[in-house]
């Protein structure tokens, strides 16, 4: 856990997907833990803050989710991409050495029995809300976010600051085949700096 | 419509919208159509291609999407920022000219009895799979995919091309208070260009 990290409240942990990044989802259950990447994840409600990720059934990281009832979404960095997509290509359940060989670096927060990816941008704790239907026919988790941190060097007072911070430090877009768009330039409707 | 809008495979769909953008949703029903803006939407399976995208009960294409059972996600672009924030923040059930007054053009594909705004870079028909529990109770609607098709000056043979593009193409990221980032720099995992 590094000096920069600072706590960001529930009722804003929105922003921190708002954008739609590619997402990290770990969980830990019964001494098992792992990571994998998920680009379909989304917010669900601001207040209680809730949000929605898509877990194939062939992810190791599912099951723990499920058996844990909880789990982690957190943002990665460009600096991450590798290990984005090492964790999103490569599985637990056939390499025992998958976080170790992919990079992964866990660390903890305080009151929280979750394994947290060091070097992201930003972290949401979240509860699994139990939706067996959704879970079931549709892969699609629901949480509610019991805690929530951001890197303040790139965001700080509810906002990303991605355009004055190391551009290492952006998020990461997935499409295909390996190739992802890192978050770009900031426009803001109001003043005026709509590029048309 | 132009004359670079070309037919995309619904087994790549998903592709259109994976990268993360802010969406715009329309729907016609009973002779009235509506568009919003939507954050909070994204993939749900591949094939067959199904999306979901979350809409508040405050929002009149909710209701049109309810009654048609069918609504397009679109992709709009930078030089349509002040157009989506418009249709995301004023309504038509205050404003009948709603349409109009934020300079949205509709228009229509062969076969689709639905409304297509005009100048976005993507398009998603979709047939809206009924879940009465996930619309009541998560204002969350899952659409199967019948129809993409993509302006190919940015998207073509399956990709994104925006580093190619006239950068007013990009695709919007909402975070909050009217400010969005662009889709950014293009990097592949596996030509090494990670930027670490």
């Amino acid at each position: 856990m590094n000096e920069f990290i600072a706590s960001v409240a529930l009722e804003k942990a929105y922003r921190l997907i708002n954008h739609g990044p590619t997402v990290l989802v770990s969980a830990r259950h019964d001494g098992v833990q792992d990571v994998m990447a998920a680009a379909w994840a989304t917010g669900l409600d601001f207040s209680p803050a809730k949000i929605l990720v898509v877990l194939d059934k062939i992810a190791k990281t599912r099951q723990l989710v499920e058996g844990s009832e909880s789990f982690v979404i957190q943002v990665p960095t460009v600096a991450q991409i590798t290990l984005t997509h090492a964790v999103g290509t490569r599985s637990l359940f056939t390499e025992p050495d998958k976080l170790a060989n992919c990079g992964v670096e866990l660390f903890s927060f305080d009151g929280f029995d979750l394994p947290f990816v060091a070097g992201c941008s930003a972290w949401l704790a979240c509860r699994l809300i139990n939706e067996p239907h959704n879970q079931q026919a549709h892969d699609l988790f629901i949480g509610e976010v019991v805690g929530a941190w951001a890197d303040s060097r790139v965001f700080s007072e509810g906002h990303w600051h991605f355009d004055r911070a190391d551009p290492a430090l952006r998020s990461l877009h997935y499409v295909a085949g390996g190739q992802f768009y890192a978050t770009g330039e900031s426009l803001n409707v109001l003043d005026g700096s709509e590029g048309n």
